[in-house]
């Protein structure tokens, strides 16, 4: 499949530091920004942006959550690039600090993604108009739609499409319970709610489906795209990008250096943490349920495997 | 998805015992048949035929290569059910006795699979003819396809359809390289060139499209699919059966059965034989590879996951 316009976006860290609270290394994180250099993708989340509190403190919640312009710095500066890829962060709604946010050309990030519940739209709607007040690309990520009520997703559609500073609306499969005819007819629907604003899309694998319904939104013509090394992600993790970039044929892209993080740091990683899909994830998807079941249930080490015990616990807490 | 005609036939022990060569206990064997039977899979295929020979033991190649009539009535005299799958068994082109098959009605079997690469399909469609002769009904399984000149696979098909003998003709994904798009073109071109034959589907998983693709196949009006228990087969395995029956909604379905049989069975055995999605899969599949190489470079324990140097080597070798 190749489109010029086709962009990818590698939200790794991002992702992958719901596993860990962020504690990543720097070494992992730098070697993630060279791949997403060398590789040619178009963008690369390196964190989330959290106000810092008591409650929510650097040494307990990783550097990554929050950002910090001398942390991405680092970062940036550990590789000297011909390709610069964009530097996304993302925005909790109710737990960001956009007063602290800067003018972009004072900052090392180019991209603030907002993610939002369908509850919380004015507020995330709000957090995006600011961060396009100071210069920065923004996206809004509508979480866990599959589980709204079908009137109150198409609202927040409109008013997504009557906020002129949201560059992308993205499809997020929140519990990874699409199938390919759910990517399409979400898609369906956020094009005649918001037809003036270009879509993006976020899988999750439980059901082993997250490369296969990225390939589907392709189909259907989306052209911003979330992928992270090896799959990494919470639970079952979310599109491999060593894949996607395999089904791309855009000349733009190699593969290899992806490959490479691979080998040297996330095959590593996965002996201290965990990801990707298994039949505790499948059922939650299948079930359309928020992970946390399933994340909960699989920290039982004596019984992680224990999908038949899932599958009646959920149907029963279901029902 | 729910289309009446739409058959599943379960090659749990088939595929999966290309790994451990048809080393199963009679329990595990017996625990996938009462699955089948409990969860309303249509087929159950319980091993491959093969001719015993000097070279070719019993002791060696593990009972359930051989499918002697005594082996298969202990599995299935073992669980009593008022739903009774079809039994299949495989024959391999050039390692069967086809001298030796008895009439269906004097055989615990019903069905007889032929794998046959296109070079072999005289002697394919032979073995086809003659186990038809004796009552059974027969597949044909082209494997290989995506690596068979075009010219090759055509007159091939056109052999099929010209076999009355053959009840299905299989397109199988052998070296899991297919994207969606492939399995679509694929289909056209044998409904074009076997206009006669209903038609079967059986893929891998080496990109994470096993389920994904079968999902196509049914989309393009296939209705004999194949699956197995947790995705267990060679290298990175197959469609997983409990994916496929959350996604048929076909109410002569019942999944629990299937998960119960993981659970208790396939859990256990993972940690003594490996399957499923990983890079190294992942590299060959793309690169549209017979798994052989893939295999042979996961059993060096200690650069398993050496998906860099599998790359760099894969591609030398291509090149």
């Amino acid at each position: 499949m190749f489109r010029e316009e086709i962009k990818v976006l590698d939200c790794t860290i991002r992702d992958g530091g719901l596993i860990n609270n962020y504690h990543f290394t720097d070494d992992l994180v730098k070697a993630t920004y060279r791949a997403a250099c060398d590789s040619g993708v178009d963008i690369v989340e390196l964190g989330k942006k959290l106000a810092e509190s008591d409650e929510y403190t650097r040494e307990k919640y990783g550097r990554w959550n929050f950002c910090d312009d001398d942390d991405l710095n680092r970062v940036i500066d550990a590789h000297d690039s011909e390709h610069r890829p964009l530097i996304a962060v993302m925005y909790d709604v109710g737990r960001a600090d956009i007063d602290a946010l800067q003018p972009r050309e004072h900052s090392p990030f180019d991209m603030v993604r907002t993610a939002s519940y369908v509850a919380d739209i004015d507020k995330g709607l709000d957090l995006c108009k600011r961060s396009k007040d100071q210069g920065y690309l923004t996206t809004i990520n509508i979480m866990a739609c599959s589980a709204v009520p079908h009137a109150d997703l198409i609202e927040a559609l409109q008013q997504v499409n009557e906020t002129k500073e949201v560059d992308y609306l993205y499809l997020v499969d929140s519990y990874g319970a699409f199938y390919s005819e759910q990517v399409t007819s979400f898609l369906k629907l956020y094009r005649e709610h918001a037809p003036d604003k270009a879509l993006g899309f976020h899988a999750h694998n439980n059901q082993q489906l997250a490369f296969s319904n990225t390939q589907q939104a392709i189909i259907d013509g989306v052209n911003l795209l979330d992928a992270t090394i090896n799959g990494i992600g919470r639970g079952a993790g979310n599109c491999n990008l060593e894949l996607l970039l395999n089904f791309l044929k855009n000349p733009k892209f190699d593969v290899a250096p992806i490959y490479k993080a691979i080998q040297e740091q996330f095959v590593p990683l996965r002996e201290e943490i965990e990801w990707g899909f298994n039949d505790i994830y499948g059922i939650s998807g299948h079930l359309n349920q928020h992970p946390r079941e399933a994340m909960k249930f699989r920290k039982d080490k004596e019984n992680m495997d224990n999908c038949y015990d899932f599958l009646n616990k959920s149907l029963k807490l279901d029902g």
